[in-house]
């Protein structure tokens, strides 16, 4: 028997499932570069979507970046965002949820950004992610290693069957 | 072919693959619970293990805790993790890792523990977790709502086939 997904995470039904594409990132302190990603969105019947992520480089195939947290429903219209980097960075942010005419729009910005002792500076991070029937796509914006808050990846991945 | 374990997190290798068993959670706040739990330890060649976990209740059979991160090397006999919590709460802690003669004891203290807008308050969390053979133990020490840290949670996971 499927679990019925918890009210409070309705908004956020469009994004489970399986995702797989391709972004671009960028950084004044580093080379552009492009990546393979998949990333997963599930639920256990309570009010979150666990969320999971994973990259490799295109240029060698190894793994880059992970990424894995919790989207939490904190309202109508309210998300909230927990991250755990393997950079030794975590991340909480908050934002809204907006429906669109196929899928919806999420925009979250960090309440804080911690880090471990050996973990490079991040300042603040800003997502941006929308759901467009099968593809799904976003923008973040990052201030860290002494730099302004700019853009850094984008990417849009497509609904895995 | 199997990708090498990073040298940086040699010493928590026996962790790697999953484990299941039971635990039990008390707080002043709230009536004692037991649980059974699945604890899985990965890793993609890269300086950190990801660590995931999922607990449901032993009365109801129903999803209770869950939780993930990365558990990161961080120079000889020091260990870090980043963790994100469902219920909107970020950890971050470092501490230790010794060998045993038959595993391995980890023992970490949080530096800080963030929290969403939502989220209940929760100061500060210490672990332990020992590895003995194919028998996986920790505990989970927490200062949360009010309340002063103490003992939360003790379980006992075995190897996974």
């Amino acid at each position: 028997m499927e679990t019925a997904l918890h009210p409070d995470v309705e908004a956020l039904a469009c994004l489970l499932g399986s995702w797989s594409g391709e972004g671009e990132g960028h950084y004044p302190t580093i080379d552009p570069f492009a990546y393979r990603e998949e990333i997963s969105f599930s639920h256990a019947g309570k009010p979150f979507l666990a969320y999971r992520q994973a990259t490799v480089r295109v240029d060698t195939g190894l793994p880059a970046h992970a990424e894995m947290g919790y989207l939490r429903g904190a309202g109508p219209g309210r998300v909230e965002l927990v991250m755990a980097h393997p950079t030794g960075v975590a991340e909480v942010a908050e934002g809204t949820v907006e429906a669109s005419t196929d899928g919806l729009v999420v925009r979250l910005h960090s309440t804080s950004v911690t880090g471990t002792p050996t973990a490079k500076e991040v300042r603040s991070i800003e997502r941006s992610l929308a759901v467009a029937g099968d593809v799904l796509s976003y923008d973040l914006s990052m201030a860290a290693v002494g730099e302004a808050l700019q853009h850094h990846l984008h990417a849009e991945l497509h609904r895995m069957a």
